[in-house]
């Protein structure tokens, strides 16, 4: 749970991203700007910013903004029978951001899990993307990230979202926000 | 058919309109920007510059430039059978866009098609798309749009694209564009 105080100023500072990366978003997005903390009540450290643009039963658009080391925890998008998983292709906008996927282990990778949230990350594959790059991201796929010094904005292109099936590796986790008093 | 003059100018200028919307290309992507000259041989008005970022068998993603007062003519994406046809919306980044749809025609449109094509152009209602304005077009619905007079660029991001199954209503077009040489 985030208060209010907290939810209106980390969505000022994904505005504030979203300028610098030259987004513009109508006054109708800014106020409905989505925080996601997680559940771990440690937003700065655990969370993220986003605005969904579109979320169809088919195509899902979204901007992301991650303030500096700010993290998105370990998680994947599974398949259930025959009804494959989200597909999703994370294009960096501004700043720098590090994508963990499954492979063999970088060495000396740039980013440490949160503090006391270690064991829930497993994953040690380190992706660099620069403004410009992009990664995809199959069904099934164990993957965290996390900005850089100078925070990150990513656009996020994917089949239909929804958060509520997302995996994540940590159990404390819970991915739909709460706030604690109505916005 | 286009030039290899051609083509390198019309790439240098959508560089440059993405370059103004903020929006970040890769060396490699820079050099493989798409120009649709929709096979009518005048491309400054009938044609399209586009950079697909990605576009797997689900999801594609890619940003278009329009010149001033350039069209894209009027097409759909048909469902075939039980497969739906693609589904796209359309996001405004810079500059004005004006998209065209099934409806009430709009009294006094901002837009004329080009000179010679106005037979093909048959939907005619209005939707003006600024920065951070977009719409959501569904399989099987006749469109198309012309740039305001400062250009625009549009993000697209939709289910798989596949311009060679596209209906246009201008028997002369051809989706797929000739180059003379080998870029």
């Amino acid at each position: 749970m985030i208060s209010k105080e907290e939810y209106e100023r980390l969505a000022q500072a994904a505005c504030q991203y979203y300028k610098r990366a030259g987004i513009v978003l109508t006054t109708a997005e800014k106020e409905r700007i989505e925080i996601a903390d997680f559940g771990l009540q440690d937003v700065e450290h655990t969370g993220l910013q986003l605005i969904v643009y579109v979320n169809t039963d088919r195509v899902c658009a979204k901007e992301m903004v991650l303030l500096p080391h700010q993290t998105c925890p370990e998680h994947k998008h599974p398949s259930t029978g025959a009804l494959p998983g989200k597909e999703e292709t994370f294009r960096c906008r501004y700043g720098r951001v590090y994508l963990y996927v499954a492979g063999e282990k970088t060495p000396n990778p740039h980013c440490r899990p949160p503090h006391g949230s270690e064991a829930y990350y497993t994953v040690w594959r380190e992706i660099e993307l620069n403004p410009g790059e992009q990664y995809t991201l199959f069904p099934d796929t164990l993957h965290w990230f996390q900005a850089g010094s100078s925070g990150t904005v990513i656009s996020e292109f994917s089949t239909h979202s929804t958060d509520e099936t997302d995996l994540f590796t940590d159990p404390r986790i819970k991915r739909t926000p709460e706030i604690s008093e109505g916005i």
